[in-house]
């Protein structure tokens, strides 16, 4: 049995979440294929007393409910004990994390094992910081839990796995790729659909004139959508 | 009957993505009591041909498959034509849209209907964007398709519809909140795990000072970790 390229380790309250959704898709394919090994793993196997609980209130008060060090701990530390390869590389998904962009994304992508700790309730104690390698959001707006941001880290990772995506050339042309900018417009048939015709340089069949075209608009996009990309783009 | 204060139109291929994981959590008794109404509904219904194809190559050339614009349109129409309230505000999901801030999802929990348009494939028709009100993103990182971003819009625009959090303060304290800054940090039980104690102030007792900790804590945290929300909190 070959060690599958990545192997993704879930901490969540609520592992039968990602079963569904990573059966379909890239995500699906790739398990299928041996690319991705995930492993979700819940906090309340480790929880206290007959509740099995996981939270307790805060310090010093205030409202909600706080995960316990104690119970993250544990099952963090069983993912890592059972694990069939490396130890992973622990990221936390909380609000308070550096926001997730692609040059992260092409980082975690080249790791051989993640694994990636969802909050959820209203916190969760901080001393788990203690125990992870880094902190990431997903942007400046709050969810209840890491979940989404999780399933967000996941896609993005693993479409990047080499032999993932049907078409290697398609990593490389999409949106905030190497040259920064978001992409070109898209069209495909009907040639006219509502009075909206494809632009006319597209069925020209002139490969130098549609690259020359499909760049400008391109650079025109990002500076109508995103000045601040389009400055970083004119920088370079 | 009463409406239900949000309903949400989903336009995505894989409209059974949704149902287990809006069967959980907040979202899930946020649908139970009324309060949210979901329409996953999939352009494959109205896809072309035996095969109800969805998507063609893109004039001009390049790699990857564009979905059509007739399709997707014919599945954003037949979503208002049967709506069981008023025509949903058009959000596509793309990622040359605007990213997602907290001030936009406050913004759109005050809708009374939302359509959300997950691209999928390496694009779609850019005439499509005639048929919508407003484009968001996720974030400066690339996944494969919208499904995820329309998650995190649906738990981040739930969560602020009146009861449905238990607890209305929670919403209030937390990340991002009302003052542009961090959480501070939460401690819980055990009072020490691992060497690693809870701050003694928060077993004070005394309130003002546990506040004033708490807000120097959370500006400290902010300053350290996203020197840019520091500094538009210190401009107010």
């Amino acid at each position: 049995m070959t060690v599958p390229p990545l192997r993704i380790d879930l901490v969540t309250l609520f592992p039968e979440l990602f079963e569904p959704w990573a059966s379909l898709s890239f995500v699906g394919r790739a398990r299928e294929r041996g690319i991705l090994t995930l492993r979700p793993r819940s906090p309340r196997d480790f929880g206290l007393g007959r509740h099995k609980s996981v939270d307790d209130t805060p310090y010093g008060g205030g409202s909600g409910m706080v995960m316990r060090v104690d119970v993250l701990v544990a099952c963090i530390e069983s993912l890592d004990a059972d694990a069939p390869g490396p130890r992973a590389h622990r990221v936390l998904l909380s609000p308070q994390g550096t926001p997730l962009i692609q040059s992260k994304v092409k980082e975690l992508a080249q790791r051989e094992a993640l694994m990636l700790i969802c909050g959820r309730y209203e916190g969760f104690d901080d001393r788990v910081r203690a125990f992870v390698d880094e902190e990431l959001s997903l942007g400046d707006f709050v969810v209840t839990g890491g979940e989404v941001a999780a399933m967000a880290v996941i896609e993005a990772t693993v479409r990047l796995l080499p032999g993932v995506l049907g078409n290697e050339a398609s990593t490389l042309e999409e949106s905030h790729g190497a040259d920064g900018l978001l992409e070109y417009p898209q069209y495909t048939r009907p040639a006219v659909y509502r009075d909206q015709s494809v632009p006319e340089v597209l069925t020209s069949g002139h490969h130098a004139a549609i690259a020359s075209w499909r760049h400008e608009q391109a650079v025109e996009r990002t500076r109508e959508r995103r000045p601040e990309l389009h400055a970083r783009y004119v920088e370079r």
